[in-house]
């Protein structure tokens, strides 16, 4: 019957239409189909929706959600009933409805300030004993008599005031939690805050959010996650999830799975007792002999590196299951623990490497471009107000080094007056039309027009024409580019607060439709250094200070060196290569 | 080697002299003996000694503590090798050591409270906004327009009230959670915080114990606890923990092991991910035609009752095996955990009960008689003071009804005057120089007697006599004597909580010499009815209420009946008995 269920999974995948080579995309929350066939009775699935739950009135589902709270939360155990019908009605609501009630229970269920002032007050009017944590920095001679009453007293009135401070839903969701299913149903219920329309803007569901994210981080610490090989020996419904849920690499076929479990592979998931049969996250490893430079050979490497030879594990992909987890960071936890484990079962293994996409790169680049054309062009046009105005955020830098702007520009003509016949795959259609205007373009503009081309990585010329400005570019958007002082790439951000540092920038390394959009097919290697995971992590937590091997800080240095030197090269450059 | 060491440990328990038949008592929490041989380098035993750690400084200790804490919560990662060094320096300590460094942890790493003041006159400062949570009831109507801007600011200025309340080294709980080990390295603090002298009454020792109490009972929500049944195919270095853990009833050989875990017995235990190859806490279950009214029919039946026949659960033990988790009730979700999986599995049990022990009830009462021994020899002394001084709490009272005195006197006479001759197994020479006083002595002071006296359960006149009167005064102790509104017996108060009703009152269940001197010998059964766990928990939690069946309850009919109607009996009676 799983068997069956699997096999239709797999037959539903093979059917609809995949690109032949997918893009790494670490710590995926988006939701992938749930499982076909794998619910049960009452089962849920991702959004939480349930699959058998009959429709239910909201009056309902409310009145058994008042009625679990109103009971203090001491006296927890016998509301299990009206929990339980909570939980069923919950799943049967429509979105309108759960959207109706999250408020409710944000609104009304909220922190009782009135009880906060009262003990506020109560707090401020006794005065502090002395010396004793006033000031923790004074407090330090443990010789120190404690005032015992006065001292007992403060610990009492901080108590209550902890407990004051807790939202009514606090108790809700702590029941909730001990309640079998509750904690798959809190992160429904979390799902479905963070689903609402972002002009929701109301600060208690924001505030509900977070207090449940703040719980859920308590709940899931990975002191309570277990850590298990997913192998092919396992049951046929958690392998239906594996496949289910990997949507960074999707896996084509059973072979293809299996592959991924066997030889030379690894595949760790991190489960919790409340939620079973499932992992919360999981990561894939490939065992190689050199840290892969595409994605291509980790996934299609045939045969397989014998285990024994290999020297490096590399982490190909990581994709996290649950929506309602999203901005809890399970994967530090697991990348250490998987780490750990395959030192200690192979110490041949010295190096432990990503192969990694950079999902904002193109993103970053693009309009990076577009804002600097458009200041160009408004510099050239009107120079007296530049400096004015000053344009808000967007200063006038060069983007491009002055070889840059060379290579980039010779090669394009090159490739204009070679009439691109030899570049049969290249759609040439967008850039004939162009073709009058390219007289008067700067290297930003033709580089701009390239990227946002289609298929432009399809073309030998143009792509080597970008490739060092891409490659420079890239490493400056790794190494440089911050948002409130962490990396602005949400995966370098990820696997540098691991304590990671950036190895080695990889050209061409994934060349489908999305990694090419993404990242203009550039792919990153992250290396975990053993000696170094600790200090790494802390100096880029403290200071933002991102590690790098020599190779990408060279693509660094050439700016900073270059663009001292070379500036007054540009004119005359761009000059020489305007079209003859 | 696994299945040495437990043979080891079989040899050790057998080679130690054990009583007959060792009394149920649910949930200890004393420690039993560490598994012999069971521990692999750097294991820890339960009192958190070391068993392989080299002896440590303590300078070095609080310095690998400080270094944690000082690392902000949320860049918890790179502090990982201070941790580990704490963890495994802590351990070295002595119990001086770790006396001076939980002392210093509770006193320089407390609450920062010029910080909390400082928020809170911020706090108070500001006007709630109107109608939004200032009193939670008047904020039902769930359609009042928010006040964006200030309520934000509450809902910020509550969650840094929130920080701001908890103590300093909360964070360093925490990164403990997460370190491996870590979970089981806080418990040992907790038990360590617990076996502090009782007169070392600091409060900012209790407020850290406190304080890890609340962390450790979140941490082990029942959502983070995996229930496992534990069987003969089980690990031997999992068996070889049950035998240690059992002190309930003292697992006497393999064979007796064989028999818990085989046919018409389930034992099932509570792990944490965290906390491998030991349970937390664990349940032994006997599958019965009947509910048992006596230990030996639990322990020796033979053969067992085939399982197909078996109408009843009977719960004749649960072992806590963490002293650091004492007052944390993981009980109570094991029982319902237990008894859903029972149902499941076997639809034809319908009772689910206990067997248990009454450990208070003898102390209880012997503290009883004694106090109203006094207040009786008091007023005969001085009838006048007796109304003026009141006596603080003990009020006059008759113990035991006109009846049982009549019997207990008539008894003690008739054992008197036989000579004793056929009680050989009896020590009388405690009695016999008191022969001459008898004839001054109430019924009260003979029951004292009695019950203070070594072996007083092997005269069958003397049990006799006492059997109607130990009975009800037992039905009295547990239905009718309270501490804070709930049951003054620890068991009792357990599984009343927990739902249960108290069925059945049995007269020398458990003869053990701790069982008659614990409750004279009685055992009780509670009993889980299904359909009134819930309503039965919630009414003894709110109200105190104590469900019991007819047959227990006509116990306090008895004594409140005949109190009214024959107590001008009482002074005739037992003149009649003086000694002829």
């Amino acid at each position: 019957m799983k068997k069956k269920s699997l096999a239709i999974l797999m037959r539903a995948r093979m059917a609809t239409p995949t690109h032949p080579v997918h893009q790494q995309q670490l710590v995926r929350t988006d939701r992938p189909p749930p499982p076909q066939g794998a619910s049960r009775s009452g089962d849920v699935d991702d959004a939480g929706n349930s699959t058998s739950a009959p429709r239910v009135v909201l009056k309902d589902v409310k009145e058994w959600m008042q009625a679990s709270i109103s009971v203090p939360t001491e006296k927890t155990e016998p509301i299990d009933a009206n929990i339980e019908k909570f939980s069923q009605g919950y799943l049967g609501l429509s979105q309108e409805g759960r959207r109706e009630l999250l408020l409710e229970l944000a609104r009304d269920y909220d922190v009782n300030r009135a009880r906060v002032c009262e003990l506020m007050q109560q707090y401020l009017n006794v005065e502090l004993p002395h010396g004793t944590g006033a000031d923790a920095q004074g407090a330090q001679e443990s010789n120190v008599v404690e005032d015992g009453g006065a001292l007992a007293m403060f610990f009492r009135m901080e108590r209550n005031l902890r407990d004051a401070l807790k939202p009514l839903y606090a108790g809700f969701f702590e029941k909730l939690n001990t309640h079998p299913g509750g904690l798959k149903l809190l992160t429904t219920l979390r799902a479905d805050l963070l689903a609402l329309p972002v002009k929701e803007n109301v600060p208690s569901l924001r505030a509900l959010e977070a207090y449940l994210k703040e719980k859920l981080i308590t709940w899931l610490s990975p002191a309570s996650l277990e850590l298990h090989q997913i192998t092919w020996d396992d049951s046929a419904s958690l392998l239906e999830k594996i496949v289910a849920y990997e949507a960074v690499h999707p896996i084509r076929n059973l072979l293809d799975l299996k592959r991924r479990l066997s030889e030379g592979r690894r595949c760790f998931g991190y489960f919790h007792p409340a939620i079973p049969g499932e992992p919360l996250i999981f990561i894939e490893v490939a065992l190689l002999k050199d840290i892969a430079a595409s994605i291509q050979e980790v996934l299609w490497d045939s045969p397989p590196t014998p285990e024994i030879e290999a020297t490096c594990a590399l982490f190909y992909s990581i994709s996290a299951t649950q929506p309602g987890l999203s901005g809890i960071n399970l994967g530090k936890f697991l990348i250490k623990r998987v780490i750990y484990l395959l030192r200690r079962d192979m110490p041949h293994i010295t190096a432990f490497a990503t192969l990694s996409p950079i999902p904002g790169f193109m993103q970053w680049l693009i309009s990076k471009l577009a804002s600097q054309i458009k200041l160009a062009k408004w510099e050239s046009e009107d120079m007296k107000h530049i400096s004015e105005k000053g344009s808000g955020s967007n200063f006038r830098e060069d983007i491009l080094l002055p070889d840059e702007e060379v290579t980039i520009l010779s090669s394009y003509i090159k490739w204009f007056n070679s009439g691109t016949t030899s570049e049969i795959e290249f759609d040439e259609s967008e850039f004939m039309d162009q073709r009058e205007h390219v007289s008067e373009k700067s290297a930003m503009e033709i580089m701009y027009e390239i990227l946002t081309s289609r298929d432009w990585s399809k073309s030998v010329c143009l792509r080597e024409s970008l490739k060092p400005s891409l490659l420079r570019l890239c490493a400056r958007y790794l190494l440089k580019e911050k948002k409130r002082g962490k990396a602005l790439d949400a995966v370098a951000n990820f696997h540098l607060q691991n304590g990671s540092m950036v190895e080695r920038i990889n050209w061409m390394a994934d060349h489908s439709d999305k990694g090419i959009e993404q990242s203009g097919g550039i792919m990153v290697n992250y290396v975990y250094r053993l000696d170094k995971i600790d200090t790494y992590a802390q100096s880029y937590l403290n200071t933002g200070h991102i590690h790098a091997s020599c190779s990408v800080q060279q693509y660094l240095q050439l700016s900073s060196d270059e663009l001292d030197h070379e500036n007054h090269r540009v004119e005359t450059a761009s000059e020489d290569l305007k079209i003859q």
